[in-house]
């Protein structure tokens, strides 16, 4: 196995399998094949952009190698469906989202919870269709497994239908894409989930695409005082904030993925009303430590998973409201670099060098 | 000094000094002196109840021993006002709190905060009246320093007038005592913090009086099941209740104030929208352990101090439901003894050793 699986077979075509049940081949028509790499975070660019760009040591699964076709956020266009498919048809215009809404579920019908659907929830590990759970792409012979229940990294792929999110065909291909991870990440984190009231003020831990939405976020919602904090993490962050701010900010997010950071998120935040949410991906021995009496002062700590919409119900919204210029986002403030395909390595640089947000790729002709 | 000062000098008399500003001198005329010591939690009675039973290694200030005039929950009368107090005349009837309202500062204005008032906030240190600095009370000349705001332990005290809430005059005030400080504690602490919807699952940690008037909150508010736990703290009692459960409970409370304890409490709550409220007080050196991804699955942990009731602008309506018999808490079940004051060692005994929850000790004659 390359070390650099990415790299490899960005075009395997159009699978000759009879869709399955419930299954949806989404493809990206010629010269619309828009990739959207993840840009770094201060410290840990592989972990922090964990779901777009994955390192090649979180690809092994069950201890063995094996290829995996990864995801990169875009749009696509339904080119058939499956059984059991009745909300889409050939020609839609869907996001493919890496975290799934069944819509059967206990979360998925709780109104307490938004993206932890028992079925279809973020699995980095399985690499199978859920129908078979068989694989839909091959190379010479070798199977393919799937990642993350998308493998966008094709101009076709099969998907789950509970993994799609079906958007308006007005919406520009090469703009909305970013929205169906960071973006949507970051940008619900602050207004679903720390909701800051006007006035208030605001930490964001971390400024990838992420933060950055998080921080747009923040000033859709009204903040103050907007705090931005991007450089390695020392103990003595939460204390500045907490002098600038005369006792804590009134929220704080983190988008690092470091432990430290998310400690120090929490820690600036002010007793009595203070919210921390926590976005970024930790490692897996991370710990999460803070003496009690910080949650007994009145602060409340939360986590945030896909900024906490729902995928198929609340994206095609957020999109509608993109258009609409309600979302209060500017896209192109996020997408920085636009390549051909065969500069892919030079948007994987970008990334790694924390130049600039979001690179669309664009297929070569 | 004695080691066992709450047994010393429980009667001192009318204080002679001047009222100082925004100050209130409060008696419990004969008969009526209403004491409630706290019941032990499962593990760690003392700390457990650390305000209403602070144990002699808590009760040094600066390194040095002092006697400390303790408080108990009591409901008294005001017997006169220092210039500035307005709201309150001698003859009202009011309870005495430890964390105090100023209504003035950030937090007392604050529509997020509580009962962190920057002004009259807990204090187990200060040990004097802000006003001037110096205690009220003294025994053969030496100072008997003021504990926690209130210092109740006595037929007549002197507040602040932020530490007192003015209740009503037909409130019977053998029984509602404990409203100010444990029960508000517990019980606000799921129907103003955890708030489970009807029908939800909540998990209790400690069946102390806090503990089980968390309980009480549960089952005004509709819980479908509530499940106690009250023992050693076992690292398998989150898995436990996860498998009971299905996934986890929607609402935990952690009523003990032993670390181990709050984790689980914490990790036994659904990912998606499990909440988890922290109620115990910690030890000085206890750090709070999770794995981010328990917080990134969508979990919320918070903490709630006195139920997360502002002192005086809630205590007063609190007793007024339980008076129109509104609350759904039934005081009889808390109050499980009552002892002359002769007796007192013996409603230590009672608390030390887990029996009943609450005594109450009348005032000899």
């Amino acid at each position: 196995m390359t070390t650099d699986p990415v790299m490899t077979s960005p075009s395997i075509g159009k699978p000759s399998c009879k869709v399955p049940s419930l299954n949806v081949i989404v493809h990206s028509p010629h010269g619309r094949w828009n990739v959207c790499l993840g840009s770094p975070s201060f410290h840990r660019s592989a972990d922090m952009c964990g779901i777009q760009f994955t390192p090649p040591e979180h690809m092994r699964h069950e201890q063995e190698s094996r290829l995996l076709q990864l995801r990169f956020n875009y749009t696509q266009i339904v080119e058939s469906v499956g059984e059991g498919v009745n909300d889409l048809k050939p020609g839609d215009h869907v996001l493919p989202i890496f975290t799934g809404e069944c819509k059967e579920c206990r979360h998925c019908l709780s109104e307490e919870s938004n993206n932890m659907c028992e079925l279809l929830r973020i699995n980095c590990d399985r690499g199978v269709m859920l129908a078979d759970g068989k694989t839909r792409f091959s190379i010479n012979g070798k199977p393919i497994y799937h990642f993350v229940g998308t493998s966008t990294f094709s101009q076709y792929t099969v998907v789950h239908v509970g993994q799609v999110a079906k958007i308006s065909p007005t919406a520009p291909l090469d703009k909305v894409c970013p929205i169906s991870c960071g973006i949507c990440t970051g940008f619900g984190a602050t207004v679903n989930v720390a909701k800051p009231k006007k006035g208030q003020t605001v930490a964001v831990f971390g400024l990838g695409a992420v933060g950055l939405a998080a921080a747009e976020g923040a000033r859709v919602c009204g903040a103050s005082r907007i705090i931005a904090v991007d450089v390695n993490p020392r103990r003595f962050e939460e204390e500045v904030i907490v002098e600038m701010t005369g006792g804590g900010v009134d929220r704080s997010v983190e988008c690092t993925g470091s432990v430290e950071a998310m400690i120090s998120a929490f820690e600036c935040v002010h007793d009595g009303w203070g919210v921390c949410v926590l976005v970024g991906v930790p490692k897996k021995d991370d710990a999460f430590k803070t003496h009690p009496m910080n949650l007994l002062s009145e602060r409340t700590l939360k986590g945030a998973f896909y900024g906490n919409y729902k995928p198929r119900t609340d994206i095609p919204m957020v999109v509608d409201k993109y258009l609409n210029k309600e979302l209060g986002l500017d896209m192109d403030k996020f997408i920085t670099h636009s390549l051909p395909f065969a500069d892919i390595n030079k948007a994987f640089d970008y990334m790694l060098q924390g130049i600039g947000l979001r690179c669309m790729i664009h297929l070569d002709a």
